[in-house]
């Protein structure tokens, strides 16, 4: 159904400090911020076409989801502006893709906060106090009592995956029994397993499947993690919005895709669309839904220079829960073309 | 684990015309309205009573779902005032609750409008024409504008079950294998099945059902079906609002509870906490997750007079989609219990 050869891929853990990624000194972990990312990145794009020359000048995107809503334009404009002038770069950059991602403090709030209360998920008062003491602020650097309303919504959530509200929570001891199953009823496998972070903390830690990775050769003393809390604890600079690097890249004719899974609530559709609103493009064509077997997969608008796809029924991590959908989308990305309408 | 024996329940499809319940006077069906509902369903009652004397003055409660959210306010009005003044009267009323229920016109259009745009349905400017011209007016009669947007709205929308906005739509010719692998493998019974409704059309016209159920021995010459075209093409009054039913009721002492399914997106929960705020009701106990076996199965808030409580990854119809938890939500009611914190 599917040829799937639609495109080398190229998983980078970043900045440092993250995953299998590591710095000698590891002193850095405690100074990272958003502009040494984008630094250490372009540094370790250069190294990897010099060690694989067969790609360079090879069409090159650059995708990721949450806080690489930051990573992604971030290194994107590096690149671009690197390029400035070269006739035949060696990174052939043509485009990127975001989804689920932190792009401008300002309007993810206030979207987030709306995304919260329409969905039942927060009191009116708690809306009210959240959308009085936090709009307007640094989510690096909250006010105190935006802090306070940011934590009684989380205790008004009540125990929910934030990531997927409409999916159970992991119950670790009960995931054996659920493999088992699933192992038994192999039809069984398109539901999404709450427990998949677990197993991934469990199989990345694994020295066979290490060994079989040719990673953490140099033996690193701590384990990996999806989180790393120093790495996030330090970090230094993070810019308020990515909208004046989207609008210079967007000016510069690349690419850019947007995509969000609309069941997340931790970087969910609305901020994404009061970020997209905040742009000003002009509308090439309207909302309109995009099917996948004749069935509703989702929602586009396509504008001048952005393209914004929605994934119904998917939460933070679109390819975890809608992998086929995923991979059309990922695939429409790369050929440019509309999501197909009924 | 449940004991199911919490109260005797009474079906009435009701206005006549709707269902088995039928008019010697076909005419009436093209005269039907909110105040005559009412009037029908409260002689129905008292009919119903000295059918069955055993039945009389034991505690009485109305529940029903959508436009019940009409239905069920009057009648308990009717019910309430007819009462005045009687000392042990046969129909004991108690209270009423209601789900997804349209309940003020003003406020079901503002929020349904946004629970569209903030799930993604819809596009921005159909937001705001929407915005534009439908909020203010009635919903029986919006102006051509108001229309124009709606449906504009509903293109944008797509193929989905706007009732359950995140499950499949009913493909019906496929719907028998589904049928045939639940009856192989009863542990998928569980999820909800979108032929409900189909089923359910074909079953009440079986001739043998309609005799098992004592129905249509006057031989109507239609069929059972879920709406009555005729009856809501004709429909005459129908108030802007029920809220002041609610305070006159709730003033009264009555118990009022209103539910919602949280991904209905016809009479949405955000309506439904737009019209509960116009109530200006003081707050018992602030929006809380409620939990069975250990999972978040919806929030609640608790006002003075009022129990609002949500059921989460539930469409229009609760007790279809979310039947254990409507249970448990149905015996809170009657025992005038809250749900259930962690």
């Amino acid at each position: 159904m599917f040829d799937f050869a639609v495109a080398n891929l190229l998983f980078l853990e970043s900045p440092a400090g993250v995953g299998f990624s590591y710095s000698d000194t590891p002193s850095d972990y405690y100074n990272f911020g958003d502009a040494k990312t984008a630094e250490d990145s372009y540094t370790f794009l250069l190294n990897w076409f010099e060690r694989f020359p067969q790609y360079k000048h090879r069409d090159f995107y650059i995708a990721g989801e949450s806080y690489a809503g930051h990573y992604v334009p971030q290194l994107s404009q590096l690149i671009y502006e690197r390029n400035k002038g070269v006739k035949n770069p060696i990174i052939n950059f043509k485009g990127f893709m975001v989804g689920n991602a932190v792009t401008d403090d300002y309007n993810d709030y206030v979207g987030t906060f709306e995304y919260w209360w329409t969905h039942g998920l927060i009191s009116d008062s708690t809306y009210k106090t959240l959308q009085a003491t936090c709009e307007g602020s640094s989510s690096e650097h909250p006010p105190i009592e935006c802090i306070r309303a940011l934590n009684t919504a989380q205790m008004e959530q009540g125990n929910i995956d934030p990531y997927s509200i409409y999916t159970k929570t992991c119950n670790y001891s009960a995931a054996s029994a659920s493999q088992k199953r699933r192992g038994r009823y192999p039809w069984m496998r398109g539901a999404y397993d709450p427990c998949t972070e677990q197993y991934a903390i469990q199989y990345f830690n694994l020295p066979e499947v290490q060994k079989a990775f040719h990673a953490n050769i140099t033996k690193l003393s701590y384990p990996w993690k999806t989180c790393s809390d120093i790495v996030g604890e330090y970090w230094t600079d993070s810019p308020l919005s990515m909208l004046p690097i989207y609008k210079e890249l967007i000016a510069a004719g690349l690419r850019v895709w947007v995509f969000s899974g609309d069941t997340d609530s931790v970087v969910p559709l609305t901020a994404t669309r009061y970020s997209i609103d905040a742009l000003n493009l002009t509308t090439v064509a309207n909302w309109y839904a995009w099917y996948d077997n004749s069935k509703v997969a989702g929602w586009s608008q396509i504008y001048k220079g952005l393209t914004f796809v929605t994934v119904t029924g998917a939460g933070h991590e679109v390819p975890l829960h809608r992998p086929r959908q995923a991979f059309i989308l990922f695939r429409s990305f790369l050929e440019n073309k509309a999501m197909q309408r009924n």
